[in-house]
């Protein structure tokens, strides 16, 4: 699979339950679709890696760009990881989590007090990208998974950026989303309580972009970033 | 150190580093300052916790409080890792990861682009609380960490919902922070090229309150609410 991005049939509008992705508790809240999947991971672009290092589990935030069925994560040749995942045959084992918060449930009873998200967990195994147009094609993907164009409106990695970066990817196979959504449910004995009772939204918001010192007055701020 | 939270000396004003919570790469965005550390957790309330089953990682979003020196996570006495935890001697070795997002910094070069954020990670062995007096405190600061003041305004668990809900304690004690703050780090041979460059603000926002269907016309929304 080195080389190119996985595409699944289009038949494929699901991944596969497996005996680590399908959940002991709440597994009503559990999704395998294929399009949510995406659209969950399309709209972060931090997520969790863990692995395990000496017999002990390790959780990283780190930057992730998803590219048809293939997440990529990238860093410095010298951080622990990558050199890991670089070493190990076939590959580093890893579970990369990404979670949105989308609002805090109130319930009347302390009990039922929850959180509204949106999550996916991957598991599988990370392999270094060797291949170089496949590097600098996730390279990209990682960039205009944060600002979508901005890639092409940098400067491209020279040849010693490109070495001094490691890449890896982490196929889309044992996959699922989990999620909360909608109000509170309080139990029926409950609900003349005095207690207030309901769900605070919560987003991601952007602010007013702030330029460089040293960018020159007359570089306006590209639209991609217009609206932000 | 089971029944109360653990306290530090006032001395004490850094963790101490360990090798496992000295990064190998950027060690300058590295800290162990114990006020930094505890004004990072105590701004979020959704951690990202890691730990080894059957050799392989695990990583999960779920909700935390800090009392003190000691951090808190719970969940249903069927989940796995609430499970493992109770039947592990000492405990389950987990890792605990807490990350802010702050701002998009975008280079002129594709290779400095990043991204403004605080994150803290603990190591540690996470013991399941049997004492019922910590039990409740715990579950109390669960709902206070998300909405201060909140466990006071909500129907106490009862016997039955206590005993279906598992508390895990962390001690902070193998603790590190990392972040990353300020501007654009471009090489100085970028700074004439025409693409913008700057950051992007980037934070978690609440939208006004949605109350629940049922909940009486009569009931205000509370003042720990007002400005959310």
């Amino acid at each position: 699979m080195q080389g190119t991005a996985r595409t699944p049939s289009p038949s494929e509008t699901a991944y596969t339950p497996t005996d680590r992705t399908v959940p002991t508790r709440s597994p009503d809240r559990a999704s395998y679709d294929r399009d949510l999947v995406h659209a969950i991971l399309d709209e972060a672009y931090v997520c969790h890696l863990g692995f395990v290092r000496d017999g002990a589990p390790v959780v990283l935030p780190t930057l992730y760009a998803r590219v048809g069925e293939t997440l990529y994560v990238h860093g410095s040749t010298g951080s622990r990881p990558l050199r890991a995942a670089g070493q190990a045959d076939p590959g580093l084992p890893v579970c990369l989590t990404v979670t949105h918060v989308d609002g805090l449930v109130l319930a009347r009873s302390a009990f039922h007090h929850s959180i509204n998200y949106r999550s996916v967990v991957v598991h599988g195994v990370a392999r270094d990208v060797t291949d170089p147009e496949e590097k600098r094609r996730a390279l990209d993907a990682l960039v205009d998974h944060v600002v979508q164009g901005r890639s092409a409106d940098s400067r491209p990695a020279n040849k010693k950026e490109l070495a001094a970066t490691a890449v890896l990817r982490l196929d889309l196979d044992e996959v699922s989303a989990k999620l909360r959504t909608g109000g509170v449910n309080d139990e029926p004995e409950d609900l003349a309580l005095p207690h207030w009772a309901g769900v605070v939204p919560v987003r991601k918001t952007y602010g007013t972009p702030v330029p460089d010192p040293d960018l020159s007055a007359d570089t306006a701020l590209p639209d991609y970033l217009q609206g932000r």
